[in-house]
């Protein structure tokens, strides 16, 4: 095993028991970035010279038994959106030609308070407004989909490109790549994650998250992010946490909901049968489960698109008059629309959201947890723009891959996407565990839980030509998971 | 002087110590509303047998040496927009012709639960659509126009057909009438009352307030009114606090913001020389005066139209399209314009409330009170539409009085108004004293002081003259202040 193949804990723990050294890991996952980036177009800009720099500084303080925090010299992966002092973003768009940023977002600098290294800043669909990152391919499978829009951050912690990555998540956006990469994604609950130098996409649905490659890695990465930053508005005082889970996978005592509505409902069989399998997995690990019924779902596609798109076009607004062409097709046009929108629609939106908060509120006062899937089918080939359902519906794959994220978007709960196999193809499965506000304590137990007593994952078992140029071991990423198991954390 | 003329904290206190029943001093507020009603037009449900009613249980509750709380007894008045469960909520409107509310707005019980007797619904301007109420007469003067939104309440209270009342405040609608009738009124911090059972204005403006005829009354209304109800999404949970000023009057430490722009332009010279002598009071209390620069004053207007007008549309969307002629004419003009406007008018007003709501914030870093006129301008002719400043510019009454009180509305920060002396037609005027979020304390603290100190209020010069079917006694609320002064509390 490579040291760029080690979980964030493992990296960590060889990192401060000194087996490993900071220059090794991130020389272990340049290499990486160097063999496998032409084949996956996780990263807009890759950071090389800084990260050797700061990897070579982080070295210096170990020897010296200095450690800045919990993710000292760990390599990581940051969305294109989320500003680095001195670096371009891009929000992977050409209307950002020249960018710079001259601060630090809030949650870049409290990474690398926190000790993790740049290793670059990785592609989102244009400025996010976009659930596939066309110029990603999927860590698993050349000529499918990553998702997005955090696309490329999903792809390079699951390449082994990055030990973890940030992305964001406004309709699903880091959960989708997550689940599509058979990576962990985490949307913590609104307010929870300062955005402060995050470009937005959508205000009042906008959530920073983090891809990692268990729950326990995703648990160290929201212990720092955490914490009031009154320079984003939404930001909420909640009381500073350690999020890690403990060793115990007893969940006795805790009810997890299973929707009996909507959740289910236009679900690829293999996607349903894993999330069932899983759920099983957490009734056998104690948990009770109770089924619920998931409230005012016919809301949740106006509602999600009724605050969205008005807001993005806002936020556009002097872009898309100065230089419309320079946006990619299908965001300018969503761009425009937004400018046809009346206020009543945004309102009514706005309205319908505090009803589905409340009822969401009251469903989880009689559950812990609900468990359902991430997204209703896996990763499509990249050409592919519809879904057929069994009962003949066509469905687009954007409407698809956002319709089970955005609930808690809307209502800003939180919401944890954990992998749980396989389809037929050898695809990646995600299962989404949502909570109650502030509640990220409870998803990260459960799913540690779950990962923890899960065999280990199988590789996908029909592996896509590797790429002409990549050796056989390189290719790996492309078709079998190039992340070690949970277990081996 | 008659029971109707205590101010509540005399009232209360004579029915503690037995001095006055609960009996007669509804009775008195009954008598009087009997007589001047006619002239005021202050209600639009006088609830007399209910009062006298709950005034003979209070009594009897009274005689075993039980009080339900600190308003045990004390009359009041609810603007129509308040939910009283069998009574109609009519919001001055035939929209609601034949309404009927089936519970207790949160207000309504809990002044209840704490004691006090409702005397009846008093108008507001139709669903507090602006700020004259043309169905009331002001208090000091019967051809000038009340104030509004709430003001039936501003004038029950001057002219002692309540103790106390309750209106609403979206832009002013509390201070307005309460600065044009010469008494105390408070727009608390949002979030800090719940409005559930509340007619509502503009979701993100409103606020439920009190009037009042001292500030310490207003502390005693607002310490049962405050904390958080989860059926009102904007309630927070602010600590439970006592409001109540102390006897001190001393103000040594008090840093008193003056404000160098906005505040003080195009402003009556009656107005400002009588605000800058009550300033003048407060420094000579202790205050330090610190001149400050009022953030953002050009986006005032903008931001506060942007953000009330489609939100009363979005609330009367249904109404509107089924019985657009019951709404009187000026209310449905606004709110058919509502109809028009784009989503992006709404969201730059959002984003623009954003960034005042933060440059208020740093601004009150420096001073912790903020003195300035509540309105321009005091009451006008009924049929006066449009004030001509000095510069020549002229300005609609309605824009003008709503100038000053917006910030407080768009930012959330509290604002008390209390009466600072008359113009020289005797009509009264009004300073406000603006906060910091849940600052209600400071704020009633400095208005204690303020009033505590004053010289008694001098009746009007030159009293109206008395209407024909009233005995000049009677008469004296529309010539001459009817409330007992606050040094006789």
């Amino acid at each position: 095993m490579q040291l760029s193949d080690l979980s964030l804990t493992a990296a960590a723990d060889a990192i401060r028991e000194r087996q490993a050294s900071p220059v090794e890991l991130v020389d272990s996952v340049l290499d990486r970035v160097e063999r496998l980036e032409p084949h996956l177009g996780a990263y807009v800009t890759v950071t090389a010279d800084r990260a050797r720099k700061s990897a070579l500084e982080a070295e210096r303080e170990a020897a010296a038994g200095r450690f800045r925090g919990p993710l000292h010299g760990i390599p990581m992966g940051l969305k294109d959106l989320i500003d680095v002092a001195g670096v371009a973003t891009t929000a992977s768009s050409r209307v950002r030609a020249g960018h710079r940023a001259t601060a630090d977002s809030t949650v870049a600098a409290r990474l690398e308070a926190g000790g993790a290294v740049l290793v670059g800043k990785t592609h989102t669909h244009e400025f996010a407004y976009g659930l596939t990152t066309p110029q990603t391919r999927n860590a698993w499978h050349p000529d499918r989909v990553a998702g997005g829009s955090s696309g490329g951050s999903a792809v390079a912690v699951a390449a082994g490109t990055a030990t973890f990555a940030l992305g964001t998540d406004t309709g699903g956006s880091v959960r989708v790549p997550a689940a599509l990469n058979g990576v962990v994604g985490l949307k913590p609950t609104y307010g929870l994650v300062p955005r402060h130098g995050v470009t937005s996409l959508s205000w009042s649905l906008d959530h920073v998250g983090t891809l990692a490659r268990t729950v326990e890695d995703t648990a160290l990465v929201l212990s720092e992010l955490a914490g009031h930053d009154p320079r984003d508005p939404a930001s909420l005082a909640a009381p500073a946490a350690d999020h890690r889970p403990g060793a115990v996978t007893d969940l006795r005592g805790l009810r997890v909901g299973v929707p009996r509505n909507y959740y289910f409902d236009h679900v690829d069989p293999d996607v349903e049968a894993a999330v069932r399998r899983a759920i099983g997995r957490l009734e056998e690990l104690g948990a009770r489960l109770v089924e619920v019924e998931i409230p005012m779902t016919r809301y949740v596609q106006a509602t999600q698109w009724g605050l969205m798109v008005p807001e993005a076009t806002a936020y556009h607004e002097r872009s898309l008059r100065a230089v419309p062409d320079l946006y990619q097709a299908d965001v300018r046009i969503l761009l425009e629309a937004g400018e046809l929108m009346p206020a009543g629609d945004y309102l009514r939106a706005q309205r319908a959201r505090t009803l589905m908060r409340r009822e969401w509120e009251r469903l989880l006062e009689h559950v812990d947890v609900v468990a359902a899937p991430t997204v209703p089918a896996t990763a499509v080939p990249a050409e592919q723009e519809t879904l057929t359902w069994s009962d003949g519906t066509v469905e687009a794959v954007s409407d698809a891959y956002v319709r089970l994220s955005a609930p808690a978007n809307i209502t800003g709960i939180p919401s944890l996407s954990v992998p749980v196999g396989h389809d037929r193809a050898g695809m990646p499965i995600g299962m989404q565990l949502l909570g109650r506000p502030f509640g990220e304590a409870t998803l990260l137990r459960t799913g540690h839980a779950y990962e923890r007593t899960e065999p280990a994952r199988t590789p996908a078992p029909a592996p896509a030509p590797a790429p002409a140029t990549a050796t056989a071991a390189e290719a790996a990423p492309a078709g079998a998971p190039p992340v070690a198991p949970a277990t081996a954390a």
